[in-house]
């Protein structure tokens, strides 16, 4: 029996609500945005920058990050950006050894890769159908939509990429790809409760 | 509702059983082995030789389609391999368009991919579980199933780039994946019915 749920999501495919849910038929507790809170308190940074930092990729960050990741200055300290990530990571082990949960995003496939507890979710949907759900929800016109969430997925995948040298999305670092669009989310939150009762 | 299922599997991963039981459990027919005999048939060749042809693609093969496929020589006509997969499309078209059913591999989610009642399943596992799977069942070292395993894939992969342009296995192209290795052959049997009754 797996003990965490993580789930990875699209941007606009409904992954936040699905887990929301699943978290609920479950009775266990759900960690999104809480993550951010927790981060921006103990950083003392504002919760925008901790959201920003512990899972986008924007160039500038990049570059900042490069300064210190890659070229090894001798007596440079861990950049701010670098410290929010390493509070991150220890905020999502802490969790998952507390109690069973679900965490959402933030590379937690990848945080919790070591233990055998956790079942790894990916939910996807067609650019059609996220710019669908998402124009209404924000109130946007397609091209708009269309090109907030490319520009949100390529971020999330860098980031991805950069702390874990793998693919975001990725079908190998999942148990379970889900199409929302097709499936819907609640046939989707039926079959990762499902698994997670079997697995 | 939809109407045909496919699954794409990694060998090992247990697919073809789970593609029967998925079919038995909705009372609908599973087409695997069974495309191979009609294909033979029609075409006139060993099943040895139409199930090569119509899912893997080795070094020589490739040579041999080079020639046709890329290369326009004036006067060509199809080689048998073309024909023997033309002859595949079409028995794929035709069964999807007879009853529902399950189709399991032959790159049937990009043959099928203008209608919209398919549901395409990806079956996968992690490379331990397929070769502990396959050493028991075919009598083989680890080192020999593995191997043999990688190698299929390995052919499988390039004969679905080479007829589809996409990359075997990838996420995008399918709504629901799941890992056998972690849930288990029948909680995967149990969520494709589900999953297939639900959009």
């Amino acid at each position: 029996m797996k003990k965490i749920i993580t789930i990875g999501r699209e941007c606009g495919s409904g992954g936040h609500t699905i887990a929301l849910k699943v978290a609920e038929a479950l009775g266990i507790p759900c960690y999104d945005k809480e993550i951010i809170s927790m981060v921006a308190d103990k950083c003392m940074v504002s919760k925008e920058y901790a959201e920003k930092v512990g899972e986008l990729l924007t160039n500038s960050m990049y570059q900042s990050y490069y300064g210190y990741g890659k070229i090894s200055f001798p007596y440079s300290s861990p950049s701010l950006q670098d410290q929010i990530n390493s509070t991150q990571v220890d905020i999502i082990n802490s969790l998952a050894e507390n109690s069973s949960c679900v965490i959402v995003g933030r590379g937690a496939d990848y945080v919790l890769r070591n233990r055998d507890d956790v079942l790894n979710i990916f939910i996807k949907a067609s650019m059609e159908y996220k710019v669908m759900i998402s124009k209404e929800k924000h109130d946007l016109t397609n091209k708009e939509a269309k090109t907030i969430l490319a520009k949100r997925d390529k971020e999330r995948s860098k980031h991805y990429y950069f702390y874990t040298g793998q693919t975001w999305g990725d079908a190998k670092n999942y148990h379970l790809v889900l199409d929302s669009g097709v499936l819907g989310e609640d046939t989707c939150v039926k079959l990762i409760v499902e698994a997670f009762k079997n697995s």
